[in-house]
């Protein structure tokens, strides 16, 4: 009945809701069929005539009524359909979206009776499972507490093999309480004693139950893409490893995404991609009903250019120095002639938070913005952005971040760390592809910067927010592919959450670690003070040493590493970002050994004896 | 021997030249085999022994050596082979690469004996061929003078029955010249007066023969990338087609090309990627030796305000605004400070080329730019830069130009039009994705602007422009995707021609034009002032009619059109842009015509009176 979507159930049933021009039971269907299944039994109940309808067209369909749907419960309905049963069945839930590979999986499993599951999706509404050691089902709840254990969550998905359906069925009839209200699933448990129903738990399995319209939001634009581009028949794209820092590896299903119909970015239709984009992009380190992100065409450095020439009034910003993308960010305060003051510090060494504070008390020059880089990717020193917002709050200094090497992989939120303007860009670690820059800022400054002189005019910050607030648009014509890459990279970071996503970028970054000081090489910034995502090493001291040599070896390889960016120290750097795993740089280090051996600068008999440095 | 290939074939034969990592006689082999060739004789010469390693990969090639091969001709080579010939062949050339579609064809061809023929390709070492009214065989030169028609050109792949084979065979012991010195074409020709030999033309075939470097640099750059292309089997895209200004709609190839292999935009490889896209895109409109491309991730308003904060000093510039593209210059002027003077006309009338020159003449500021959009997208409106290009040079003015909706349409020359600086985009009549935009400039002027304090970071000219010399890549992140979709974009553009290009565009314009007429609609611009690529169309004047509804109409048939920007006047547009022809543009007619029908504004039953308006 879909009492918790009635304003689309109200007119039909919840399997024909539509998705991408389809009912999810007529994709569903679809699947079966290309499954080799011929003959498929709907029980139906409310609004049955929409599925008596579907059922002209495939004469794989029969229909079942259960009249007595309202007072009923699923059990009943699949009793209903017993004289139309007469062998093992699939039993699938109608408000199911999923992709279909796991259908192949239970038609071949070696198992009679199959329950699928997947990891829990904490969609709120979940039927959880305990078994036994042998993945044996115990029992099912939608109550956790009346669990001894959770090993997995019910997707709706079940083979059961006809002897089982006719003990379902039998115990549906015989059991003590009023059995019209069972649900197939108590049914399940019930004869679970006596009969063994094998859970198969499904890892990276997009799927999505419907329920409620938060469900509904989710099946669109989070799991249904997934499915969609997981289903298309693409030839796979050769696979390099990039460990320069930015653009990254990308998924083919990334890839992909930017093949779409050509479409007007003016229409309708692009413009809720648009939002969507700047929501999601919000989401990940803001609440977006207090801070937006506004999208360009352009790089990181570019939209770096965009806060500082639009948000900065007569008054100073105080801007740190400690790495290229710092310098950076003085030289555009320069050409636009703004008021600065630049803080300079190490390269390789944390920030001194009490001389930063002392020149913000000591300024004679009334401060109103700090600009910091969260990773300065010259050395992969982490700056400490929570504790400058803290003295950026002490002191009403409004703080710009440049987080284009950071956004996507390390964990910000821009409200508890004060940031008032982030810069990021769509081609790090948030996997897309180049060409897109964005700020995400606070809404009610953001609106205050309205009444400054503008310094420029593709770049202006303040216009952008506007239009795009008045039309969900961008003002000039954007990279419309980029951004269909962009949303595919969104749904997918968001599917493995960006936490997931350091966990698995620092476990990569680890064996980089150990693998190089295995080798007898030093890494620049200190272990507390890393980001973890990109590694300034010192290369080694050898003449036969050759960073174009090593980087070309590499590149024959299928890895591409990246050079040095510092005046005074001679490193290479390796990025660990993109859609990379601890065994790409397994296999990263395993070839840096075979390198270092063929200059001399590893002997591999010493490894025995502890002693690898030449 | 490939003599005129003396740096690769010193140390091999010609065939084992590689292109994208595999030798081309390789790729025609595998090809051969892929149509279900399983008997491929090669007939070897100069080096040999490479071709007889080939041989020991495949099982199917046995290779006939001719000692002789400084002395003899092709056919010699041939008829060494006829101890191994003992049915109908393919004659293949060594040096060609090619789409393997004309095989298919050529096997499954109803004559036995067939010539592949091609339309002109101009590569200065054609064998021409005359044939009569059948299309048969009549004569073959390199010297299109000692032909009486020239019907078309040989590609180097023919079919050859058994008893034709033997006939040549004879032909070449027979004839009374030096046999030994016969190509296989004479002989051929020398048949053909008893055998019909069918000449088959086919055309949009992609091949190459190599013989110099110029075609061994076309073979790379402009064909080869098209045969992989197209033979690449990626599922058709669904086709829109966009009558809006840009971004237009694009071919199948260019989505695809988008897919890549993940790359580093600061590898070699892309940086020379880069250098074609920049020299390509120049060669569209200047002398590459005196003029470049600088490329930028942004729109074609990012470029157009690039020249306008870069090279400009102290001086003023005259900006021409007759519509909403010169008055966005004017707001670029307004926000960077600069002097400037603007010069205001009607946005639907000829620019008056006397005022123009007064206001030089008369300006007590010393003016050192004009600035002109080319197409006025708001309405249609060509200015004749051409005429304003002499001013320029007579007062010594350098001129900017706004090309983004003209570049690749309108075939321009900027040394002829007297043009320092242009400016256009990857999306619109290049017919790419959008993402990239790019100025084309003088060198020697864009030099002299080296000097100038910069106003800007991202957008800056001249830092751009030397950075790209020292390193073939752009100074922050480029769209990398959007590139490859641009390279592939300049070589299809490249292979219809600028020209044609317009010819194709003007062709629809014509249907468009003839059809709003007949229907009674009006457009703004008068012919000969009109680009012929964007239209604005006066609205139907009747209350029943609604821009959004007829877009919305439009929309559900696949096409998209565009509302009009002009103040004064209530107009919508049509532009006929990108991968479109009249027969889309006539299909646009008919529909407008039902919709017309449906709001009662247009009456069918008037046509027949010609008498189209209510």
């Amino acid at each position: 009945m879909g009492t918790r979507l009635r304003e689309i159930t109200k007119d039909q049933p919840k399997g024909m809701l539509v998705i991408d021009e389809k009912p999810i039971i007529e994709q569903s269907i679809c699947k079966l069929i290309e499954m080799g299944i011929d003959r498929i039994v709907i029980g139906t109940g409310y609004l049955a005539e929409a599925y008596e309808r579907l059922a002209l067209q495939y004469p794989q369909i029969k229909c079942i009524r259960n009249d007595e749907y309202e007072k009923t419960g699923s059990m009943y309905t699949l009793y209903n359909l017993k004289d139309h049963i007469s062998g093992d069945i699939l039993l699938l839930e109608c408000d199911l979206i999923y992709e279909k590979k796991p259908l192949e999986l239970l038609i071949k499993h070696k198992e009679r009776d199959v329950i699928l599951a997947s990891e829990l999706t904490g969609s709120k509404d979940e039927v959880f499972i305990e078994t036994d050691e042998f993945h044996l089902l115990v029992n099912m709840s939608k109550n956790r507490n009346k669990l001894s254990n959770i090993y997995a969550e019910l997707v709706g998905i079940t083979k059961i093999s006809y002897n089982t359906f006719q003990a379902m069925c039998h115990y549906a009839t015989s059991t003590q309480y009023d059995s019209s209200k069972l649900n197939y699933e108590d049914a399940l448990v019930g004869i679970s004693k006596n009969i063994k129903i094998y859970v198969q738990k499904l890892r990276n399995f997009a799927w999505c139950e419907i329920d409620d319209k938060h469900h509904l939001y989710r099946a669109k634009h989070y799991i249904y893409p997934i499915i969609k581009a997981k289903e298309k028949t693409y030839p796979p794209v050769k696979r390099n490893i990039l460990l320069n820092p930015g653009p990254a590896t990308t998924t083919d299903t990334v890839k992909y995404a930017q093949v779409v119909p050509d479409i007007c970015p003016r229409e309708g239709e692009f413009g809720d991609i648009m939002q969507f984009i700047s929501t999601e992009l919000t989401r990940f380190v803001a609440d977006p009903e207090e801070y937006t992100a506004i999208l360009f065409g352009g790089s990181g450095t570019a939209v770096v250019e965009s806060i500082l020439s639009s948000v900065i009034g007569e008054d100073t910003v105080l801007i740190i120095n400690n790495g290229v993308y710092g310098r950076r960010m003085c030289q555009m305060a320069e050409v636009y002639g703004l008021k600065y003051i630049e803080y300079r510090s190490a390269p390789d060494e944390a920030l001194d938070l009490a001389s930063l504070e002392a020149v913000i008390q000591n300024s004679t020059a009334k401060i109103s913005h700090l600009a910091v880089v969260h990773n300065e990717t010259t050395t992969g020193l982490l700056n400490d952005i929570g504790s400058i917002g803290q003295l950026c709050k002490k002191y009403h200094v409004y703080m710009i971040v440049d987080a284009v090497s950071s956004y996507g992989a390390i964990p910000i939120d821009m409200n508890v760390m004060n940031i008032s303007y982030l810069a990021a860009s769509s081609n790090k670690n948030i996997q897309g592809m180049a060409g897109v820059g964005f700020v995400i800022a606070n809404k009610a400054q953001l609106e205050t910067t309205g009444c400054l002189k503008p310094r420029n005019f593709y770049l202006h910050l303040y216009e952008q927010y506007k239009y795009f607030l008045a039309t969900k648009q961008m003002r000039f014509t954007p990279p419309v592919q980029t951004l269909y890459a962009l949303k595919q990279a969104i749904i997918e970071t968001r599917l493995e959450s960006i936490k997931e996503r350091y966990s698995r970028y620092s476990e990569a970054w680890e064996v980089l670690i150990d693998g190089i000081t295995q080798l007898g090489l030093t890494h620049l910034v200190k272990k507390e003070n890393h980001s973890r995502i990109i590694t300034a090493i010192i290369e080694p001291n050898t003449p036969s040493y050759d960073f174009e040599e090593m980087h070309d070896y590499f590149s024959r390889c299928g890895y591409t590493i990246y050079p040095g960016k510092l005046d005074a120290k001679n490193t290479f750097r390796v990025a660990n970002i993109g859609d990379i795993t601890h065994k790409d740089m397994e296999l990263f280090v395993s070839l840096l050994k075979q390198y270092l051996i063929s200059i001399s600068y590893y002997n591999s008999r010493r490894e025995n004896n502890g002693n690898s440095k030449t």
